[in-house]
């Protein structure tokens, strides 16, 4: 089969691999419909983790076509959504759909190492696939359901661990993808103001389309404009969707006291330098996460089934697999007002 | 001064009576801007409570034109939203903005008895004023204050109390004023539908423009209707805002194994019938509520400020409070498609 | 083998009766090793409930014998908790070990139908075995295992549903096994008092062993004497551990505004005569319900592991399973200071 | 009046000042009875903070001997407590006794600046004295009062922080006074065990009376011992009772999946170390407060008052405030067993 496989720096093609066989008596072969080219899968392509050989993909949806023996909950040609984050299947923690607290050897996710392929191929090799798939619902559409597997409960759990309470003020930094739904699914808490801080106007300007006001940080001075903006109080909430040091940084400074800091951005800095004066003074409560997917499945896709959440527009370019090698430029380039990228692996 | 005052069953005018004098130091003179009729009132209009005498209204703003020495948060001019609900002022409940909690008396609603006159008058004497008033803000007008004082966070509560998670369901019983805020507010906590219950086709037909599913109830079939609609769960919350015993009822019927049912509507049986084994089966939660008011404000301010609420629609009636009579037959008798009868003393 | 079985009004026999066989391929027969008598068998024993040839018994651990195919969890030989409290097995709620929210065909208590034969036997064959048995911890004794089968789970749960506060107040209405259990789990919320109510003397001494303040209710008395202990303010959560109608109404009239009545007493009146305008002045909530056990262990398995938690104290006879008419009889008179029967099939 | 004074590096004395007079019409003069050096004085007496000149003190109880006209809730010859953290008394924080989140000015402690003089003193003017002082209740020692100035509120609000489950994992760094009151008010939340960590061995022991398993931190391998005491996985939640950057690392290295640490020692590193890409894998909780102290002691007073909470053992030292020089020695130089220091104004 065909897959995408990282050759190197800022290097992936899509190479002929040997068909995935189970991964276990739990796991299920999974032919792929669509999948997706996540933020996250730029670090594999920047170099900072992982390395050569590795086939990538961890947003994927397709048909089921082999079951070990101890699958139980799907049966072969049941369209699923495939979690991007599974864990043993087995404890109790996988059994309740949180693979992150995961005791029988923690989360993994597809696509990022050499021992659990991803799903941007024709086929993927899914463990555990009882706690991991869910049947596309009813109401739900296959690219709705792409969104499901990571980036939508992504932006969720940004939003869930904020503490967003009626009548609140939330920011949220950097309106990609993830931060376009962090603001969405913000407002499932009813907030009275959504301040959506990034740098480029086009971000900005959907985000005002979405009912934020826009906080334009392209000059660095995203904290004085939401403290101007808050009469110096600051928000109550703040969900950093970035990643970087200096974006998490604002996010601190930007909330008032008593006030929660959400970091879905993933950063890779074992010294993260947290004003802890300020917090003890301030009782700030600082709060990162992985995504538990299979957790939000219950919350998210009633309201994508009732059209209380739309998230497919984030989709701006739709390729073939084949070309996927243009996708990742693409949207490592911010070219061509790319948000978000669309793989079929039939084309 | 005048004042709208009960006369016996279905009868109130407004008379002539004295003007009224500082509650004690804590307490101040409002000269009321505008005063509503609610549908608590119609308990005394109906003669289900109090008596001949009694000043009426609970649902007032004005003007501050004396306070006694003990206040401390406003000044005379000041336009102050006023609570329907008081307590004592002093005690640690009525300083957190919890009057239901105050443990020094309890909590009182204006213009109930003949010892608190309430605020359909030309002024209105306010114990504990600093617990109970809030300065109108900015962004709020006028008619969006009238509906702070009472109606507005009696939903709310409702919604608040009903335990509604994103992508829930939940059911309004009775879409009235108080059943409207309920709807409103229920979409803060993000459910992903939202049965509204009703007998009368334009109430039915409004809660569709709010984005509600119509649940016809005029047949007795509501809690059928909402079983169907649900795959037979049920719904998660249940808001009860009528206040009938058979609503009630239809209102724990209607929900879901380990849901919740909240009351705000006001309800005089003290043996309701509760279906105790099957409350212990599906673990229910049952909550009823008078509003604390002011513990609301911090909440539902910035969102009308913000024009997230917009509740002023529901005035479909305005009067100079020489017609409150009218109004009281109106609204008593649903006529001329009456939902909210606003009276001004200065006409 | 043999079993107990019920015969008609107050009679209960052991029978021989088939071998049980396993109810599915999730199914597995455990060979009991201890099982007790429930309070709740007695409406079964007073014909509230159920019917002759009703094969008796919900708290039993054993030893599995034989196991479905679609067993994972569990092996032959291991020594398993059996949960009281069944659900299908399949669905999120029954993997999240929360048999009463099972949307698989709703919760199943062994020992109440006839088709599902209890534990009161030599084997039991047990359905959906992954989700209703855990291994006997280390630590945990085998008379402590029966325990947490049933009614110290449901002791916790009404505990746990009390919204206890540090340093709040707390009343547990009657002290058989259940209440006992509640008083104790209560503690681990920290209260600062907690009022036993009974009628009999040994049970109130022994709440006061505990550390509890006995309230004597054998006068009727009970809220009066609630109310005086409280400075007439009462207690910030009730618990009602007995399922009549007057101790479910003492622990409504004993709570205190904005207080919390948890009911896991069984009872069977569909029409309880609930005080609705004093929930809703009061802000009361009303919480009942039928426990999940297995969503309990984690909480209570490492307390009793640790001896923070020491149960056993309440077994006061241990019978052979040829004796269970007698150990029922005991059980229902009260005699001879009985609080809790064991009895043990391999006698 | 007689006042203890800072005047240099580790130098501390006991000087005649100007009596204090009354800081607004909210404020009162407080006759101290009993007053206590407390671990973060020594952040002044070592010169981290503040500088010479300073009134120190801010663990004091005293009677009132002046009241301006604004007081309303305390009278000349009232015995109070004095609550160690102020915020302006007026703002709906504060009002909701929760001085921390104060937007009228923010918090302030005692004795820390030049501008709001400290209790280790004769007479001390306490600010917003309505919302800062509590009337001494029955059953509560002045010993213990003295407490629940500052240090049993603040180890407690390290236990309410820390997301303690019943039945769950507890770690204390640090067994000095405070982190004695977090282990202590730790058990009013349920845990199956509590770890409690320090590197002196009569602290250890301590600990181990209170019914905690001693953790000897002295070899620099906490963090291995409570993961070998776990299993592997770590504690639920962490309490940091000392304020440097190693332990607080410990308390993050030590923390399972999914747990919470709780920050109260006082830290002053505004670039504290913070592992991301671990808090993110693990779905960590950090939260860091100065304690709301008045908040607390709803929970508190009752515990004290029916023995529940014994914290007055941690007096090892009484001394007269003549002599507070040799107790400000002792305490920073750990002499002769001492844990806490009380000082006798009246001697």
């Amino acid at each position: 089969m065909r897959a995408v496989v990282l050759q190197g720096h800022r290097s992936v093609s899509v190479e002929n691999v040997p068909d995935p066989s189970l991964l276990g008596p739990a796991s299920a072969i999974v032919a792929v419909d669509r999948t997706a080219i996540c933020g996250s899968d730029l670090h594999l392509y920047h170099g900072e983790i992982g390395g050569q050989g590795i086939q990538l993909g961890h947003e994927f949806v397709g048909t089921v076509v082999e079951t070990g023996p101890e699958v139980r909950r799907l049966r072969k040609g049941d369209r699923v959504i495939v979690s991007a984050v599974v864990g043993c299947g087995h404890c109790n923690s996988c059994l309740a759909r949180d693979p992150v607290l995961c005791t029988g050897g923690g989360p993994r996710v597809f696509g990022t190492t050499l021992e659990l392929h991803g799903g941007q191929a024709e086929l993927c090799a899914v463990p555990a696939a009882d706690s991991c798939c869910l049947v596309i619902p009813d109401n739900v559409s296959v690219e709705q359901s792409v969104l499901l597997t990571d980036i939508l409960p992504t932006g969720f759990t940004g939003a869930m661990n904020a503490n967003i309470k009626p009548g609140g003020t939330v920011a949220v930094f950097g309106l990609g993808p993830v931060g376009v739904f962090a603001l969405q699914t913000a407002k499932l808490y009813g907030p009275s103001r959504i301040l959506a801080v990034d740098r480029l106007p086009e971000r900005l300007a959907r985000a005002g389309e979405l009912g934020a006001e826009p906080i334009d940080a392209s000059d660095g001075q995203a904290v004085a404009k939401i403290l101007e903006a808050t009469n110096g109080l600051g928000v109550d909430s703040a969900i950093e969707a970035v990643g970087a040091d200096a974006t998490i940084t604002d996010a601190i400074m930007s909330v008032a006291t008593g006030g929660t800091i959400s970091v879905i951005g993933v950063n890779m800095n074992m010294e993260f330098p947290y004003p802890m004066p300020l917090a003890f003074m301030k009782r700030l409560t600082l709060k990162a996460a992985l995504v538990s997917v299979p957790a939000t499945w219950d919350h998210l896709v009633p309201l994508i089934a009732t059209g209380k959440l739309y998230p497919e527009q984030v989709f701006t370019h739709r390729l073939p697999l084949s070309q996927a090698a243009d996708g990742y430029r693409i949207f490592d380039n911010r070219d061509d007002g790319v948000l978000k990228v669309l793989l079929e692996p039939s084309r």
